[in-house]
């Protein structure tokens, strides 16, 4: 008997008003930065009592402060009395509190509300009522995560088993050295397909490609809550840096296996991770529009390297910077032609399974089904 | 028998959408600014026949122009023919009539149509149709008023008893020598509100706090259209000065009590006097956004004191650029924090009371309740 | 018996919202720049076989490109896989084929695709159904006119007998020499407007005025797809040029009759032609908002004269550098005028015909009677 030869109907990138929609982009933001848990930056950025920094998401500041020696917690940026920002600067040290600078208002660093000049006199007023609004933060091997959703879930029930996956990095005591803003004309999912595939590595990266080989991905089974895989080097490559040469010690809790390979690890929504045999690279994504998405690049070394005399890094801010910028540009390119009424979805290859795979993620999250 | 204490509820601050919302925005900007007198200037800035000046309301740009000595009109900036904005200078002189530069239709002082090219064989059409549309306009005491509203109601009817309230100063008499316009990131009522209290003058302002004693204020019973009071000085001040002594004579109508202290009224919606010693300050508010205003401050003397050699002014300016600009920004701080998410109104200390009375005023005027 | 005298109704300008809104904006580019054939450019300046300009339509990017001789074609700048813009530099020469610089696929001249990387594995996946989007394009005389309408219908069914009109000019010889790009505040249709009457001259443009009689205009029975007419020199002018002197050859294909005059048409919607005894002008108009419109304005001259030692073309550049300036600057104002509350539809005099002719064709090509 004969049997047709069934033909699967072609696996397509996602409709243009995921990345061009104003109400789209809206309802995203809202459920993947304002109900998830995000990467906010690291811990030993506020390394003492009453450090802190600021984190912008889509126009909401809020306060990542340090508010005893082992433990950080997070608040909206907003007085109770009349709404005013109380905090300007983007990092700093608090004074053992907070305190608003048009009337005086004052919180202890956990955001209680403990003066409040002259409001005494008023019938039903209570300090207890009006604490700075908080918001769920919680430290991961250094990264801090922080959610505005109340209440929010514990982390670990959304980051799940990745959690462990890298325990010999030790991520928790490695350090901040550099950082590169970028301000990327782009949607942020674009930024995150991008990552996720290097097909085009041949074509846009010709440094990169000197590294890994392009097909040599070797990816994880996808999470509903990220997707990565891991790259080998080719021959004499030691590390991503300018010439492939290691020019510090291996991260101490690494085996003969992790030192031969980079992870390439997208936390959704906002991280993406890479960790080299010597140092990490963290990227957060940070949507400002549709098509506009800040990224804060940041590279983190271990403390004995840093300390070392003759400390090199600027090998490994070179390459990724050169690789960033390629990056960025061909998803600007993406965003401009999405945006045209020519577009229309195209097909994948097999070597983009894992953008296919985000993109049923954000599917699934917003309950879309075309 | 047993009385419950009654807690009334808080008195607090508005709803956001005052503040942000761009809807809710239009409507209040077509009610106050479109349906109201509002200060559109100085008599003194255009004392001959001919003199004018443009005024820009939200986009509208209006022609304000003596056209005779003792009179005053004001008229829309659009001509009758092809809509072309006639004037584009922002003050000048016209010499007898307005001609629009594209096809030569001229006006009169008063916008009667008087010439228009080419249409006298256009059956039907009579110059009489096709004047510049008018504009409310009056003059209380030196200041004009326009009015965009037909048929607009007196100007009396909107001010009531507030424009004998100042006879003693001789608003009139006094000239313009100063002028700094201010572009604030923040809706025109916080403006407003930040001035109707002293509760922030210590915190917010060392140099004013060294004038005034900041819960010294005594506040006029509060109207549909304004509300003020008076803030007499601490011991050993003379005026509102760098230093606080007096550099030029009294104004000449006034007695020893209001030689003694500075009014502060807000005539809603857009004029804000703050009437000293020896000195005027005028803020008039041009709402651009619901985050936007732009603030034009002028200083006023009196003109036998500006004829005297060695006319000193600039201690009364420097005063309010500091004062000005320490509000302004506080003023912008409350506009990042009530558009946060986290923002939700806050409740009003007893020494805030003039901004609940202009804030029901507002609610009222918008029929809203809430 | 009595007869009354019946005043016909005046005929006035167009609604404000066909000036200032939005959602008509679109209405109207939707149908005049994306159902319409546009002027995009001219033959000459691509002369060989791959090369190629971009044309930006409302944030659309087209490629138009020789894909042989004698042949020019347009598509859409977007390739078929993840839907990047391909081709970023204004213009150049494509070698032999279009390479998209993210994942390598490839197209040839016509768009077709010849190169996909790692899509055979694909099931399903079939190069044919995969070509960049193609849009109409024709030349006329040296103009290239495209049309993104699927399909199109020839351009001479849009253009009619304007088609044969410009024969003596031979304008398919003439070569670009100078190109000037303006940056608008003004719709596009106030452009067209300013255009199609010289009543404006004596008022706007002394220069231009000293070489026609404003009066002096001999128009074309408009019809639907384009209007203008024609216009006699001034005793003693023999050219637009600064002072109205010939210093090039009159184009060789004209007679008598045509060396004595300047031909001024609008082709719909974005052409506007000016055609003088030694030259020729082209304005095309690109909308980029309600109240914005890029003008590209280019001088075209014969090659032989361009070839000739000594050859002068800047005294028609100026000349018509200073009467753009005037035109634009003066339908700014008029843009500013339509955009307040005060305007309403003003009457045409009878030297605007050809205005109100235009007005009717986008009122019935809109199908909108008010």
């Amino acid at each position: 008997m004969h049997r047709p030869v069934v033909v699967p109907p072609l696996r397509t990138t996602l409709p243009a008003r995921y990345y061009t929609d104003a109400d789209h982009f809206r309802r995203e933001v809202d459920h993947f930065f304002f109900t998830k848990w995000i990467c906010a930056g690291r811990a030993d950025q506020i390394p003492g009592a009453g450090d802190y920094f600021l984190r912008e998401v889509l126009g909401e500041s809020l306060i990542v402060v340090r508010n005893a020696a082992d433990s950080v917690s997070a608040m909206f940026n907003v007085c109770r009395h009349r709404g005013t920002r109380i905090c300007e600067a983007s990092c700093g040290t608090f004074q053992g509190s907070i305190q608003c600078s048009y009337h005086a208002w004052t919180y202890d660093l956990n955001g209680r509300l403990i003066g409040a000049p002259h409001m005494d006199d008023i019938a039903g007023f209570d300090k207890r009522n009006f604490p700075l609004k908080p918001v769920g933060c919680e430290v991961w091997d250094g990264h801090i995560f922080i959610n505005v959703a109340s209440p929010a879930a514990p982390l670990h029930a959304q980051l799940g088993p990745v959690m462990d996956r890298f325990r010999p990095w030790r991520m928790e005591e490695l350090r901040l050295v550099h950082r590169t803003v970028y301000d990327v004309k782009a949607n942020w999912k674009l930024i995150v397909q991008n990552y996720n595939e290097c097909l085009h590595c041949p074509v846009l990266h010709p440094l990169l490609n000197q590294m890994h080989h392009y097909l040599g991905a070797s990816n994880a089974p996808s999470e509903r809550t990220y997707c990565g895989g891991t790259m080998g080097f080719k021959e004499g490559v030691e590390t991503l840096s300018r010439d492939g040469k290691l020019r510090r010690k291996y991260l101490p809790g690494l085996g003969p296996e992790e030192k031969a390979l980079v992870s390439y690890f997208s936390i959704y929504p906002n991280l993406l991770l890479t960790l080299h045999p010597d140092y990490m690279v963290t990227v957060t994504l940070w949507p400002k529009a549709p098509d506009r998405t800040e990224l804060i690049c940041e590279w983190h070394f271990h403390p004995e390297e840093i300390a070392r005399p003759g400390f090199e890094f600027q090998d490994a801010i070179d390459f990724w910077e050169v690789t960033n910028r390629e990056d960025w540009h061909v998803s600007e390119l993406s965003q401009a032609g999405i945006s045209s009424r020519a577009y229309e979805p195209g097909p994948y290859s097999s070597r983009e399974q894992l953008l296919w795979d985000f993109d049923q993620v954000v599917r699934q999250e917003l309950d879309e089904r075309t």
